[in-house]
C-alpha cells in the first residue's frame, strides 16, 4: 500500500501518517520525490485499512500497489533512482562503465588492468577476490590480499572499486575496501545474504540468476530494499537457454522491460552474457541503445593467460574501442559517457607511479 | 570442399576444375568476388579427393569447409552478399526497414498502412496473406485477395511487398504479387518448402524457428541457397525460454554471431522478438547498434481492432518516432538507413490519389 | 460449444439440433459415447446463441468449452478415444509397442528388423522413408522403395506400418503403403500438412514440436481433428532445453497432463527423448509407469552402422529386455502389453522365409 | 587422478602410496570397496605425475579421471554408495519415502501429517522450518520452534528429519534436531553453504538448481565430498522451462544419467516438479521406474490451508495411495519400499499419545 501526500502537505502531516501507520506493527518507507512525497507501507497490510486513512489532513491518494514487489517498483518511485559513488553518480542521465579481471590474479596484473581502464575512460574497477566457481578444485581468488589489491589501484587511479562477496560474513572485511558489493547470479536467491547486504547499506549490484526470471530479480532485490538500502543496481548478465552458439543468451528485452517496471539502475554484462569477446562490443553498443544505464566488462592485459573467463575478457585496446563506440551510442540515444572520477594525482597534486 | 583460384586464373582454368568435378558427380557454386573466384563443392565429397586438383593450373588453394553449412559460411564467401530487390540494395552497408500489418485485413488498412510506412520512412511492407495460426478456428487470412491489395499498395506507394508463403503449392501464386517470400518460424525446418523457394529464385526472408539454434538456421539457409538461390536473408525474432514478461526472448547475441559466420544479410524483429509494442523501439535501437542489416516491424494504424497481433503492432507516429531513432543509431555505428525507393508519381509523372 | 442431449433423446431430435446448427454456417462434430451423445459446435460461435437451444426437446445441456481446443479435449469426449489399425486396439486399456529403425537402409536391413521387433513382443513397425533431415547434404531418405520395403516387411511379420509423411504431396503415394502416418517434431506448426493428413482420413501419429507447448500440441491435434479425422495419436518425443547432457528433455509430466486434458491416446518415444541408447529402457519404463498408452522406439541390429540415429538405436536383444521390462511395469499400474497382431503365416497357413 | 591398489595390497603399501601424495601437497580420499581399494587424489595434480606411483608396491593402476568431478563420480566409486540413517539404509537396493509438509505451521498440523506420514509407510519425515519465499513479506518459517516440532514429530513416529538449511550459521541450531540437512535448489551453488555442511558431516540432501546442469549438480555435490562428507543424495526436483502447463518440467533422464555417472543415492521430487498435486502420484511411480533410490513428497492434511505450496501438496488419503503404487512398480523393477523405521513404542514399550 501506498500512500501519496499532497505537494503542501506539512511534515507534521506526514509525521502522522507513518506513526498511525507504525502503531499498527507495519514500516514505512519514505520516498521524497522533487514532486511528490510516497510513504510505502509494507508487511502485512491486512492489519490496517486504507479509509483510517482518508479523513487525515494532508493526505492526496491512498492506493495499494499491485506488484509483488513493493518498494522497486515504478508504482512506489515514479522517478528514476539515482545514488552516489564516491562522486560518481549512477541511474542519472550519463552512462558509467565499470570494467576489470574476472578475478584478481597479482599486483601486476591488476595495476596494468586498473590504469588501462582509467585511460579508456572507464569510472570504476571490477575485480573478484573471493570467486564462486563451479569446482571446489578450482582457484578460488586471492581473499583478502585481493581486496588490498583492489584499494591500491583504487589509490592509483580514482576508480571506485566493485566486488562480489558470497556469503554474509565476508561483508565486513569486504566492505573495508570495496564501494560497492556485487552479488553474484549464483547467490541472486541466497536470502541470508540478501538480507545482510540489505543491513550494510552499502551500494549493491544485484545480478540476475542465469534462469531467474525478471519478476524474481526485482523480488531479489526487494529484500535488498526492504532493509534499508537503497542503492541496488540491477544487472542483466544473461540467461541460460537451449542456444549453445553463446555462453548465455543476453535478455536485451529485460532493459527496455527494467526500465519500465522499477526505478532501480540497469547494467549490462555483454561479457558474461555472450562469454565470447568478439561479442562484447557489439552486445555492449545494444545495451546502451536499449536504455541501459551503465555498463560491466571483463579486461584483461593477456586474456590467454587468465586463471578465468579469459575467452570472454577483452584486451585493453580493444575495451577502448568499446567506450569510444558505446558513447557514440549513448549520444544517439541523448545521453552520454559520464565524467571520469576526479584523478588522484589532481587531488594530491602528485603523479602516480605504478610498477 | 572448396577450390579457390588464383587471382590471374584464366575463364578456361576455372572451367576445367568445374568439368573435373562435375565428372564425379559433385555439384559447383561459383562465387565471383573482387578478389577471388572461389569454387563451392557440395554432395558427398568421400567421392573426390583434393589432389586431384592440386596440380591443374591456376589453383590458388584446396580447403575444407569445417562446417556443415557450406554456402552459407563466411569460409565460402568472405565478403558480405548483398542483392537488389526493384532497386533496393539489400545486404550493403545501408539498413532498410521493412513493416506492415501482421495480417491483410481490408484495404482501407492496408493502403493506409503502406502510406504511412512509406511517409515514416520504410522501404519495404510487409503484410500477410496466408497466415499460420495456431488455432484452426481464428482468421487465416484474405489469400489471394490480400496479395491483390499487396500489389495495389506497392502501385501506390514504391514499397516492395513481402510476405508469407506457407507451402510450396502457393508459391506460384504469392510469386505474382510479392517481391520477397518470406518463410515463417514454424516453417524454418519444412523442408519441402525450403527446397521449393529454392527452386523458384525469389528472394527468401528465413525467420528463425523458434527454438531453432543458430547453426540450424544456417542449415535452412543451405537448403534454399543449395538449389541456386542466392537471395537469402535471414531473421532473428526472439527464441522461446522460461522468461515470461516478453513473447518471446530476443536473441540480440545471434546478431554478431550470424555476422562472423555468414555473408548472408542479418535482419531483427522487433515485434515478435518482445511482444510488446512498448518494447517494440528500444530493441530496433539495440539490433540496428548490434550490426543487424535491417529491421521488420508490425505496424498497423489501430492495433486494438487488429484482428492479430495488435498487442504487438505500433501505431504510424510511433512507427515513424522508430524510424527517427534508428536513423541516428545507424549513423553512430557508421552506417545509414537506404534511400527510399523512388516513388510511382515520380516515376510515371501522376498523383496516386488513395482511396 | 457443446449441446450434450439426454440420454433418451431421439435421432430425430438429435437431427433437429444438428440442422439448426449448420444452418447457423457452423460446423458440428458428433461424438456418440455409451452414456451420452455430444454435439460439437465449431466455428464462429458469435453467430450463435445458446438459448436458442435451450428449448429444444431432448437437449440435456448447453456449455461452453473453455479450452481453444474442443474436439481434443476431454470435455467434449469425456473418454478415452481408442481405434483399431489391422485389428490392433490403440488407445484402449493395452499398451503397445512400434518400434524399427529410423531410416529404412536395405532390405535386409529392415527385414531383419522387423523379424526381430515381431519376435521381441513388438506391435507395430516404425521406419523412415522420407527423412527430414538437418543437412541438404546428408541422407533423405529411400522414398518409394523405402515403402515398398515396409509393406514387404508387413506381409512377413504382420506388423502394421508407421512412416513419416513430410508434406501434402507426399499422401497419396504414402497411403498406398503405409499404415500410421507420422507427422514429424519439424512439422508439428505446419498447418498445410497437418490440414491434408485430416483430410486423408488416415491414423495419424503427432509429435510434438522440439520447443512447442503442451496446449500448442492439442491445437495442432484440432487441426486434423477438425477435417474429420478422429484417429490421432499424440507423441511425446522430449523438448529443448539447456540440459546437454542428453539431446533433448524427456518432458515426463506432460504424460499424465495430457492424460488429463484430452482423450487421445499417449505415445512416449524415449529414442529421441533421450539421444542414448543406454538411457531409453528407463525412460520407456518410467512412460509407462506415468501413464503413457504406448511407446515408439528406434531399433537397429547393427546401430554403429546406421545411416541416421545409430547413437540412441537399441540392438535387438536390448530391445526384446525393454519389452519385457516394460510389460512388468504396465501390469504393476494395471494394464498389459497388447496381444501381438496375428501372424501372416498363422493367417494365409504357409511359413514366411525371410531373406 | 585415481590410484587403484591391487586386490591383496597390504596396508603398509596403502600407507606408503598416501604419504607420498600428501608430501605434494595433495588430498587423498579413500574408498574402500568390497573388490578394490582406490585412492582418489584431488588438487593441482600438475604438481605430481604418474610415473611417480607405478613403481610402488601394491598398485595395480594409475588412472586419470577425466571428468571434472572427481569423489562423486562412479569412476571413483564403481558400487553405489549407501549409508544408514537412525537404522534407515539409503542407497542400497530399497526405496525410501520422505514426505511432510512444505512449511512446519504448526504443532496441530505437523503432528497429525508425520502419523499420517507413518501409517501411509513413509520412512522420513520432511517440513521446513526455515523458509527460503521469494518474497521478503512471506511467511519465513517458524524457526528453531519448527524445529523442536519436527523432533517432537519424529519422538513419537521414528520417522527421520529432513529439513532445510539456508546458511552456514544455521547448522549448528538445526543439527540439533534434523538428521538430514537440505540444501535447496536455489542455494545449490551456493558454496559457502556447501563447504560448511561438507564439514558439518551430516547426511545432505542436495537439491538441483532449477536451471542447473546434471554436471553442476555433481560439482556441487563434490564441493560436499571434498570436506570429507560422504553421505550426500542428489535429488532431481524439476527443471526450468518454457513448459507452463506444469510449475517446473521433471528431468526424468536425469535420474538413469545420474546414476550412471556418479555412485550417489538419486531422489525424485514429484512434488516440485509438477506443482500440481493431479501429477504427483503418475510421476512418482515414473521416477521408481526409471531408477530413483527414493522419493521427497509433499504431503499436507488441509492443502487448501497451506501456508505455501498447497496446490502440489498431497492429502494423506492420496499419499496412502501412492505408497501403494510406489510399492508396485519398485517391485516391478526388482526392488522394494525399504522396511519403515522400528516405531517409538515398539522401543521404549510405551504408547505414544499425539495431540
Amino acid at each position: 500500500m501506498m500512500i501519496v501526500m499532497q505537494s503542501d502537505a506539512t511534515q507534521e502531516q506526514i509525521s502522522t501518517v507513518i506513526s498511525r501507520v507504525e502503531t499498527s506493527g507495519l514500516t514505512v518507507h519514505l520516498s521524497r520525490g522533487a514532486e511528490r512525497t510516497a510513504i510505502g507501507i509494507v508487511g502485512d497490510i491486512r492489519s490496517i485499512q486504507p479509509d483510517q486513512f482518508n479523513h487525515l489532513p494532508g493526505i492526496a491518494q491512498v492506493t495499494p500497489i499491485s506488484r509483488p514487489y513493493k518498494l522497486a517498483s515504478r508504482e512506489f518511485i515514479a522517478e528514476d533512482s539515482h545514488f552516489a559513488i564516491n562522486g560518481l553518480s549512477i541511474g542519472g542521465p550519463n552512462i558509467i562503465v565499470m570494467a576489470g579481471p574476472c578475478s584478481v590474479e597479482s599486483r601486476a596484473q591488476l595495476l596494468e588492468t586498473a590504469h588501462a581502464v582509467r585511460e579508456a575512460g572507464g569510472h570504476a574497477l571490477r575485480g573478484g577476490a573471493f570467486k564462486p566457481r563451479t569446482s571446489p578444485y578450482a582457484f578460488q581468488g586471492l581473499g583478502e590480499y585481493g581486496l588490498e589489491l583492489l584499494a591500491e589501484a583504487r589509490a592509483q587511479t580514482g576508480l571506485s572499486v566493485v566486488t562480489e562477496v558470497m556469503s554474509a560474513d565476508q561483508i565486513p572485511v569486504v566492505t573495508q575496501y570495496a564501494d560497492v558489493l556485487q552479488i553474484g547470479a549464483r547467490n541472486m536467491q541466497n536470502y541470508s545474504l540478501l538480507h545482510a547486504v540489505g543491513e550494510s547499506q552499502y551500494p549493491v549490484l544485484l545480478k540476475r540468476g542465469m534462469s531467474a526470471t525478471i519478476q524474481e530479480l526485482l523480488m531479489a532485490a526487494e529484500y535488498v530494499l526492504s532493509h534499508g538500502n537503497r542503492r541496488v543496481m540491477l544487472c542483466e548478465r544473461g540467461i541460460r537457454t537451449f542456444e549453445t552458439a553463446t555462453r548465455n543468451t543476453t535478455d536485451i528485452n529485460a532493459v527496455p522491460v527494467l526500465k519500465s517496471l522499477t526505478h532501480l539502475p540497469v547494467i549490462l554484462d555483454p561479457s558474461h552474457s555472450t562469454g565470447h569477446w568478439a561479442y562484447v562490443t557489439a552486445i555492449a553498443r545494444a545495451g546502451i541503445a536499449a536504455g541501459a544505464d551503465g555498463l560491466i566488462v571483463e579486461v584483461h592485459p593477456h586474456p590467454e593467460e587468465a586463471m578465468s573467463d579469459g575467452g570472454q575478457s577483452l584486451k585493453p585496446e580493444r575495451f577502448a574501442q568499446l567506450v569510444r563506440q558505446v558513447s557514440a551510442v549513448a549520444e544517439a540515444v541523448g545521453r552520454q559517457l559520464a565524467p571520469q572520477p576526479m584523478h588522484p594525482t589532481a587531488v594530491n597534486g602528485t603523479t602516480a607511479v605504478h610498477d
